[in-house]
């Protein structure tokens, strides 16, 4: 189409989408700002592209080339971020190896993604070393060492990182190619299966990481993130990218900082002597930051601090408020790359106390540019935004994976009609604000109506004789589901379901919960059924009812 | 390449960059903007949106399709930004008709786009009836005036545009296509030849908009525009997508305020009433706003200002630091979207006082994200950035004109050796800061330095007995070039080659230009040729001497 008007195209035009073009800018903007690991290493953004440079140089000479894959198995460091520039800048994936998975599964993922070349911290060579004969696709391993003095190793160890660079040219013709190509890959836990696999291309980090810099810097009232903020991630960087912050923090060139493993006391040190600005984590972080000891004398006020990954509460939030924390919320998957909403204050709601931002800003947030978000019912249609009515929620955007690593089945069924399908229930109201209710495995589907289980559970839990419930659907005839609750009472105290169900009936005039929605079904047990990190089983729970 | 961890990849993720999808976010985050044409027209985001889809329907209705040209001939209005949205949305191309051309030029480029359909101001009226037995590919034409009433013609019009769009549907389910496909085209104008086309895609548009939303909002010490800015251009609306603000502005959802046919004291007076915080225009524009009567009494301190087109001088950008307006400077031009530089203030720069941030506020400024920028000599070597040397600009971004349609001949030339080649010869200095010097054709080329016309121009004219000069290169045999000057004095003043030579002695010492530079052969005359828009006919020199 529309070839009228087109001249024979030159092909000299063709300009791919790729990251080494995201670093174009931040070195030219300011070639003096410091990336910072711990108390350890300071350098330059000029150093910065050197070593880039010289990592490529490193892997070239190691065999790495095109289509091949890297795994990295680090803390948050330097090396880090140059290993997300230097791999896919020469064509390689950069498999972002979850060192937080048990070692059967980090087997399980190295192999599946067949990892070539291993960036191995001292700290999990112990690791490697026992996996080693469980890896065939691995070719070499190179040594991450904090103090210059790599552990003594059985794996066939091409040298130690730092000595490699030293002797490395910095000097690096990185090539154009297809934007499409895969830049990196990661994988996804869910409490039954095994890890599923995630990858993007260098195309849609980089339509990421613009849309990320657009929505950071220029919507809100008060900006996230500029050029002249200072940035610490507390989100690890094999995961999600560290939220992609770090590409954008780089294109910018804003001053980075990045705490190796994180200790509450020593991410409030690093915030105080470097002057951090901006950071991100998940709410348990967070609430592990305000609880330490090295926060109670340091002054937190004007931190700006996005949180994700699960619903931070209002006591977290108002504690935050407190504090002089600047806060905001927004949701992501694995899956999506992540960004897909953020808090957005309209313009009455930002003369608002901080403290009345509260409710607001601890919502999901809304679409960032390019989002494409609709909650839906079963059919997928779309459902009323009131603020009430509960869909899951189905997105389009530039930066989705396009399916599961070798699992082409599971890839369709994410991507039914088009849509990327989250597994989360949300609500949006009339502001447009989402809020997510519930898994949509957990939500309770009765007599065609949804019932968030985490929305029972909270209510539930509010009564002094609750230590813990869980809630789950349970088949019935008439209703199709119904709410089933197993509570377990605090020592001492004196739980049935009658005063659970009083309890409920609480809520019902104010409209946080509906009649028909109350339980009948309410077992008083001695345990709930968990899974191996602890989190409440609830396939398990349906299963044995 | 990297198809190792590739599953078969369903259709389904494919997500193409189409200027549909800047129309997301807008909206959601603020309905009730508004978008307001001089003190006729206001309307707000739900309103924009649903008027997108009538003038889509009544284009269908009109039989135009993908594929299909549609050009505009209006002022600054609400229905230009609807059309900027509406026309590439069903996947036809936006013709921008330069109605500052001569009626002869019109007609060339509207043949040369081979028009089908034209939406025409009253006030053009006239010109498109005396054109209209030349344009063949014209099949309709769509009336557009601000009462309600349009003047009777003799054209084949298909009705008048708010009529047309009263009785259409607010429904249209724009479909996705080839994000490659051309979404806008115009005409740019030299001082010999006809207009030359450029081009851009739905891809080139997305990735201009979402960088300078970034340029604009994120990397200043003072954000130029946010979501709660309100924007008015002072470019007109047929310029280069008034140099893409429009498309930025819709998608972060900001205020929009156009002023129809521009006149310095209705510019300020919506500046004053609509609480105006952002505008852009060239710097004649924005002298004769600096001047005008409404000025006067108006308080403009606060209104952010970005100047392009030409370089401002040094007066003119202390003039607006003293009335308190915010002013930075970007370079481009109609083959480059135009964003390819802007101003930058380093964190140092940032505590100057406003005056003396001025000499590098009205310098060209910094390459923006994703831009690559080189200047080079002849051999196509990059030159010295020691703010002396001078070389061709030279770029590559995702958002350049493919070529000139229908002249695949320029579009290699424009696109040699893989570089668009600007025209312009700059220098860059330490920091980083571009300035423009002169355009190539117009440096002379002396003993292997470059001596910038311009410079020395600006240099004779600061002699008193000087009112107007030119200088051009002329051959030489032994240095290749040389520069010739030539010089009508004012009224009354003895001038001589002698006197212009000790003037320029004076300029030695302090570096501003070399010994071998200052020119030999100086005419005194009594005019210099001028094109028929009044500007120095250097090629016509070139050929008299």
């Amino acid at each position: 189409m529309n070839t009228k008007i087109l001249a024979p195209t030159p092909s000299a035009y063709q300009y791919p989408l790729l990251i080494k073009s995201l670093l174009l800018s931040g070195q030219r903007y300011e070639p003096g700002r410091e990336i910072v690991y711990g108390d350890q290493v300071r350098y330059d953004y000029r150093t910065l592209n050197q070593r880039i440079c010289k990592l490529a140089n490193v892997l070239t000479e190691a065999g790495i080339g095109a289509g091949d894959t890297v795994a990295v198995m680090d803390w948050d460091s330097h090396r880090y971020l140059e290993a997300y520039f230097a791999v896919p800048m020469i064509g390689a994936v950069l498999h972002h190896v979850n060192i937080r998975l048990s070692p059967d599964q980090i087997a399980y993922t190295m192999n599946h993604a067949e990892d070539d070349l291993v960036l191995v911290h001292d700290d999990f060579l112990a690791i490697a070393e026992s996996l080693n004969d469980q890896l065939p696709t691995v070719r070499g391993y190179i040594q991450l060492c904090d103090d210059g003095k790599p552990l003594s190793t059985s794996l066939n160890a091409v040298g130690e990182y730092e000595s490699l660079l030293a002797d490395a040219g910095d000097h690096y013709d990185f090539p154009d190619f297809d934007e499409n190509s895969i830049a990196t890959t990661f994988y996804t836990t869910g409490t039954t299966g095994n890890p599923k696999g995630v990858y993007f291309s260098h195309r849609q980090l980089v339509l990421h990481t613009l849309n990320m810099a657009t929505t950071l810097g220029a919507y809100e009232g008060l900006p996230l993130l500029r050029s002249d903020d200072v940035y610490m991630p507390m989100t690890p960087m094999f995961h999600v990218h560290a939220w992609g912050v770090p590409y954008v923090a780089t294109m910018m060139g804003v001053k980075q900082v990045y705490p190796g493993r994180y200790e509450p006391n020593k991410l409030v040190k690093l915030f105080r002597d470097e002057k951090v600005t901006f950071s991100h984590g998940v709410p348990a972080v967070l609430q592990m930051i305000l609880g330490c000891d090295e926060a109670k004398d340091t002054d937190l006020s004007g931190w700006k601090l996005l949180t994700g990954g699960s619903a931070p509460t209002l006591g977290l939030a108002q504690e935050m408020a407190e504090r002089g924390i600047l806060f905001h919320t927004a949701y992501g998957m694995s899956e999506t790359c992540p960004l897909l909403t953020a808090t957005y204050l309209h313009t009455d709601a930002r003369d608002l106390d901080m403290s009345d931002q509260m409710p607001i800003r601890i919502k999901t947030g809304m679409p960032c540019g390019m989002v494409d978000l609709r909650i839906v019912d079963p059919e997928g249609n779309d459902v009323a935004h009131d603020g009430e009515a509960m869909g899951e929620v189905v997105v389009r955007a530039p930066w989705l994976t396009q399916g599961y690593s070798k699992e082409p089945e599971k890839g369709e069924e994410l991507w039914a009609n088009g849509w990327l399908h989250t597994g989360d229930v949300g609500s949006i109201d009339e502001t447009g604000v989402l809020q997510i209710k519930d898994r949509i495995k957990d939500v309770i589907k009765t007599g065609g109506e949804w019932i968030s289980s985490l929305e029972l559970e909270n209510l539930i839990s509010q009564h002094e004789g609750v230590g813990e419930v869980a809630v789950v659907g349970v088949p019935d005839e008439k209703w199709d589901e119904r709410p089933l609750a197993m509570v377990v009472p605090v020592a001492g105290a004196d739980i049935s379901a009658e005063l659970i169900q009083q309890h409920l009936t609480q809520f019902v005039d104010s409209g946080r919960i509906n009649k028909w929605a109350i339980p009948q079904d309410i077992n008083v047990v001695t345990e709930i059924p968990k899974t191996s990190v602890g989190k409440i089983n609830k396939k398990l729970i349906r299963e044995q009812v």
